[in-house]
């Protein structure tokens, strides 16, 4: 742990008030004493006046609505600090170590790779190639097939099935922008929860949160090739198709279904029981229950049916015009 | 080998006639005496007619359409119970042994996982961290880059390269659902067959079959990440561009042309020398030797016309609107 | 080394000449001495003219273009004779030795196969499961998570980030078409550049060059399940989100935004500051500086208001007619 002071002396950000050690960054609502927050969307307002962080990264018109034991940093720019900040909250990833405890009646394949203080529990099995960061825990059955990666602090819930080569917990894609149009990576610190019965196909990949985890709740499934942004929820018993992506922060509700090569933007939610087309392209947050298609996103029988009109009308028009 | 009535009284379905031992899910047309088979599709009322099964899962008033040797086993949900059986015929995959035929002229690095029972022919090069699942049969002169996984069972042709980090023979994505909406996996016990002279991209995946063989026929060439879904067919001489989706039991012809991020739906016959455009999305079958593209598909040059005018109309419209 | 007139003689072209040895093929315009080249494009009829390869494959109408010094190689079809010569200049891949080059400071698990004169500077992390090919070189302070796989003489510029299970150098989707349709490989030969500060995402794939490099440069960003084809290059700062492709040798300019599942064609330019929306599908070079999207391609905000017009339109006539 660093004191806050010497954080921001790295980022050249200047720090007055009681020195406190700092564990990590965290969201506004969910940071305490020890954590620090930034605040850049002004719809987080609340948030901020109710935070109980050590200290917040904060432009300085929004210093006054501090509660008052909280330290105000000042920057130009609270998320391109807390990029640059981000990075001194990583731990050396995929520490090895033997110290590690594996249950007598799981079977791991002599090859596999065993972070620091990882746990696997009775009746699963690691296959081959398989390699598990520091810290992660794996439940009871659980069957990781050969080549998974599953990065640090991941948790792997009882009964999963994890397909090859997919990747548990790679680094969110996120970047805080320079003026110069610099890329500054956002290190990711959060992690991934798998809940009982999930199943990951065969080099799908499924990011890590920022801060706080990017959850998969039970008895969802997902196909090949599939993308899972960091930070999003899938709710119990969604079923995602081959090649479909879902960018950061969007959350389904249950029983959703996602087609084929269909997507999601970012922080949308989707409602339960919601059916997302083959090639459907969500790119507003829907209330559920129905099945949508197309992109812009309708009702999937008036994509259809708009489709098919439409193809009559110009391919007629085609004949006609040549 | 397990009898068919545990079997049944593992999923609460009564088990009547004379019992016998049951190796494996076959289907209607190919189980032989030792297979079960199960009834859900009235298309194949043929196949429920002329079965050699030893016993068939099926609704009560199909009973009567059996052959006299063949012993019903009354479902409600003759697909669900299937599913909830298929678990008892997955073997543990990748068995480890040191029992397997390597040809002195293959290399094989060392670090390779090679499965009880597997075999590598004379020329072929088995690059680092490929694991290979039991029982599986590599031909001559193949080219495995490393990190590649082939599940068990599966068979590679003579003279294939398949890239590094291809997935070969993973499950498919099949699950029955019961009515509370939970998805009960189909485990896949079939297997995929490359035939010669095919290559595979870099992290492409292909499942294997329920039962029986995903293939892909001689000179087929795939690209990166592509997926194939379970049993799928793909005749000679095929090319499969990158991010391609080929979904479950579907069936190229030779000589077939899927564009970058095309795809198709499930259970369709695609004819020989059909190309489908980039982003081109089949969901019908086509009888071939023609170009389609777009989605709903069309003929290439049809969709490129209406496009056009598409375009041209309503950017007019827009502009006299604004 | 093999003699040229070897080399012709094992795809049945008639060498005449001054033999030479030969060390590799090359473009027209790059070829030396030792250099084989071809000539099937007639837009680069100046680089023919001006050509320093040793020899060139071309048709026999061309062969009076040739300078002087350089051996014309007459054949019907040169494309397909540089694909059968291919293979003869493909070295073994992936040949590991003792003899490679890891400074003191770097930290590389014990399971990372290093190839033959591989070399990795200070301050790298090379995790578990990583397979490095011969002649690699990693800069300084590069981080590459496990299961990442890098092909024979690629190149992994300072600081740069690679997530777990990506693919970096494997072959293009290359080959050439005989006249019965079977497809001739052609074996890529060059090899890929990251420049300083590249981030890969998890499972992405980033092909070799036929000869030459694929470049990415420096402080671009790429995301997980990302394809880019052999020969491309992408500019300084450039943003690829995940499940986009790129085709083979496209060119992107600097702060090229890509959006999720955007794709373009091959053989395009695509201009500095250019966005593609998600989605967005690029078949025709673009200058630069606009935000375009829709395929066809258009701006992105025709692309919106022409698709809100298209469903109310025909959304409304659906309605009337039924």
């Amino acid at each position: 742990m660093r004191l806050a002071s010497e954080l921001l002396k790295e980022i050249g950000v200047t720090f007055s008030g009681k020195d406190f050690e700092v564990s990590s960054f965290e969201t506004l609502k969910n940071a305490k004493k020890n954590n620090l927050a930034f605040f850049n969307n002004e719809k987080l307002i609340n948030d901020l006046k109710n935070t109980n962080a050590g200290g917040v990264l904060l432009k300085e018109k929004f210093v006054k609505l501090l509660p008052k034991d909280v330290i105000p940093m000042i920057s130009d720019d609270p998320y391109l600090d807390m990029a640059k900040l981000s990075k001194f909250f990583q731990k050396t990833p995929f520490k090895n170590s033997s110290c590690h405890t594996i249950h007598k009646d799981a079977v791991v394949d002599r090859s596999v790779i065993v972070g620091d203080k990882t746990s696997i529990e009775s009746g699963s099995h690691i296959m081959a190639g398989v390699v598990l960061g520091s810290n992660v825990k794996i439940g009871k059955n659980v069957r990781i097939f050969p080549n998974v990666v599953i990065y640090d602090d991941c948790i792997i819930g009882d009964n999963c099935i994890i397909q090859a080569g997919a990747i548990i917990g790679s680094d969110g894609f996120g970047y805080a922008h320079t003026k110069l149009g610099e890329h500054v990576k956002i290190y990711h610190n959060g992690n991934v929860v798998l809940e009982e019965d999930v199943e990951i196909g065969a080099n799908s990949t499924i990011d890590r949160a920022v801060f706080g985890s990017t959850i998969i709740k039970k008895n969802t499934k997902i196909d090949n090739l599939v993308q899972i942004g960091h930070n999003c929820e899938l709710g119990e018993s969604c079923i995602v198709v081959a090649q479909a992506g879902i960018s950061g922060s969007t959350t389904l509700g249950k029983n959703v279904i996602m087609g084929g090569q269909s997507a999601t933007s970012g922080h949308l939610k989707i409602g339960d029981f919601t059916t997302i087309a083959a090639r459907g392209g969500v790119s507003k947050s829907i209330e559920g229950g129905k099945t949508y298609g197309g992109f812009p996103l309708m009702l999937q029988k008036d994509w259809l049916k708009i489709q098919i009109k439409m193809i009559k009308y110009f391919g007629k028009r085609g004949r006609n015009l040549k």
